[in-house]
């Protein structure tokens, strides 16, 4: 049985957190550094601000442990993925809102 | 500048969503039908429950006005990612604990 294109972005999403995390199972800081480097490029040139991912890891490292879980990967996936949905519902699908 | 693999699947997650909106920024409960028999053909089959798509929709219509947001479809998508992760961490990826 061939995945949906859902299914395919949803396993996309687990294999890229698990391609930065290597054996284990969360990211380190550097990790999440590496990966929104090489993910999310023009993001990061956006906000100039040096410590643009310093932020981010403290606000997804609820634990404070240093680790950055897949539920708190998926938060950061979200919080993005919601914003862009945001703009095209109002400046791309007729302009209505959400 | 080409699109990162995560940010193909991100905008897979919104596309997929607007697919099956139609026209609105949200998803009717038959909407939501259509898209679970098309995207998740094989989670449907093995839930053994007719209602099974009754049940989702209640739990994603926090606002019980019939609709399902982006935001909410955000979270079915979160749910189903996060226990495939956690099947993949314990019985996949050398057995260990997330």
């Amino acid at each position: 049985m061939v995945p949906s294109e859902l299914e395919q972005a949803m396993e996309t999403l687990m294999f890229t957190f698990h391609k930065y995390c290597g054996d284990k199972n969360y990211m380190s800081k550097d990790d999440l550094h590496k990966m929104m480097e090489s993910e999310f490029p023009e993001f990061l040139k956006n906000q100039n601000d040096p410590r643009a991912v310093d932020k981010i890891m403290k606000d997804l490292d609820q634990c404070r442990d240093g680790r950055v879980t897949f539920h708190s990967f998926f938060s950061l996936i979200a919080g993005l993925t919601i914003a862009c949905n945001d703009y095209y519902c109002k400046n791309m699908k007729g302009g209505r809102k959400q």
